[in-house]
């Protein structure tokens, strides 16, 4: 794989399926291998489907996938890939993360793809390692493993490991290897069946640019807005960020109105509201200490807005199964 | 969907699978509505899996997927949409086609995707709509259905009918829908979720632009690749190429050897054979039609040099079982 090249074609990918995997990042990883060989007439890759008893997996839109063997009768392989998706910051099974830790004694590249960092990282495979995972929970990852080198990157590859956002950054993760292996000229050519614009690298961002996000293209507006989403942790004053794009706060204001349909202060503690949401649901943070890290100065302040806003307190949000 | 409002939400999408159907665009059609529903935190949409025989159906990655119904046992649906990949243009089955006919009289929408058009085109149900498929199957498909309206975009809704190249473009019209039913903000939510860099709207080319299809970002060569690729019927001489660019046929032949490693005339050919296979194996054009819609004066040259590029005569490339 991106590591080191396999000793003979096909080049053997198993993707472990873990309940509630997203669909489409898996097609998105799968997929581009089938294509390769297509285009290429010759069997550069092979892939095998695998979960942890043999059986159906539930993907996270319900439909179900067929395995082609538990991890007791894994094939030998030269890469492995976990694909996980909702809720995979609950996902614990030590049987699966010790299989996991015996794979990575073999000569194998061990990767991941969405949500798949955190069973990695369960796992202890990630020490020591740079990665990276689907940016709604970049925030919780980092928070539940403070002592990994996570980056916001689109993939990452380090060494034998690699680990990649999700959705289609999967394909373009894909496309890189197809690339490194066998040239450019193939890449494109899968890249094209996919209708795919360009071949990302690992440095194109994983949200979306600012512009296309809000559909506004008003530079000090979204100038405002980057500024916002910088500071979510220690809100700026609202006539700081108009004195910071040379406007005053009641042209500020007019502005956020016409484009975004609310006053500067009622988007800045939007943002901070949905950033306390994604720290709630994918971490064990104190409902404190989430209150301080979305720029809220005291926990009922923090849960007064919080109800408004979503018509629960933080601690109802979590369903009082956690925290 | 696209043409009419549900009269109540979810609103039902039925996904009917040939077997080889292509897994990535079934998915990237999929999953946008699973994850509108997430963040809007409603149930917006709804979606069921068919096939024929309410059997399992192997998508063109050999993976099986479990389906909820068969045509027989068909849930009440607001669209339908039909998924096709490999071999979809020798897709014949007469009670399948009836059923589609028959679900074209209740008011319903139905589309298609990747290479669905032709089953839709089969059953008759696209004769008087604007419609679209994957662009490798662009040519073929025009020549079995000369009277359809063909267009290269991204994807066509006309009326009742959508249509879709494939792929992550499936993505794209996804998008269409939900920013259409549900805005934008919505749209951009479930287009960062997939860490998809901007929705395109159906005027987006289907292809890579060709610098990053070739690597290769000098103008001139480009123009004279595009120009090559416009003209593949009728090829302009090399003369005129250079001349078109204001090069000479020398400098042309440096620039070439330079950035694609092999003449110009070598390149068009190249191109030009590329064209033809695709006949071959997607239409049945008689050798001869297929030799002079590729820019060759005689079937006899044609074979020779598409023997010389494939290792195959062009009637051994249809493999005597077609044509």
């Amino acid at each position: 794989m991106f590591h080191r090249k396999p000793a003979s074609l096909p080049e053997r990918v198993g993707f472990f399926l873990v309940p509630q995997f997203a669909m489409l990042s898996f097609a998105s990883a799968l997929e581009p291998l089938r294509s390769a060989n297509r285009l290429s007439g010759r069997s550069l890759y092979s892939w095998h489907i695998l979960s942890k008893d043999g059986g159906p997996v539930l993907a996270s839109n319900g439909i179900p996938m067929v395995p082609e063997a538990s991890i007791e009768q894994v094939p030998p392989l030269d890469a492995l890939i976990v694909c996980a998706g909702i809720d995979a910051h609950l996902y614990e099974d030590r049987a699966v993360f010790a299989w996991l830790r015996r794979m990575a004694r073999r000569p194998i590249e061990i990767g991941a793809i969405s949500l798949g960092a955190y069973v990695l990282a369960r796992a202890g495979l990630l020490d020591g390692y740079r990665c990276t995972l689907h940016w709604e929970n970049l925030s919780g990852f980092t928070e539940a493993f403070p002592e990994l080198e996570v980056t916001s990157e689109l993939f990452e590859i380090d060494r034998d490991r690699f680990t990649c956002s999700g959705g289609i950054a999967a394909l373009d993760l894909m496309l890189q290897l197809i690339q490194r292996e066998h040239g450019l000229d193939l890449a494109a050519a899968v890249s094209e069946q996919f209708i795919h614009e360009r071949i990302r690298d690992r440095h194109d961002r994983q949200r979306m640019a600012l512009p296309a996000r809000l559909g506004v293209r008003h530079p000090k507006l979204l100038s405002v807005v980057k500024r916002m989403e910088e500071t979510l942790e220690e809100p700026v004053s609202c006539a700081d960020l108009a004195e910071g794009v040379k406007l005053s706060g009641r042209q500020l204001e007019r502005l956020f109105r016409k484009y975004l349909g609310c006053t500067p202060t009622r988007y800045y503690l939007d943002l901070r509201l949905k950033h306390a949401r994604l720290l709630l649901l994918q971490t064990d943070m104190s409902v404190l200490d989430v209150a301080l890290a979305a720029g809220f100065v005291s926990a009922s302040h923090f849960s007064k807005c919080y109800r408004e806003q979503f018509g629960k307190t933080p601690r109802g949000e979590r369903g009082g199964g956690r925290g």
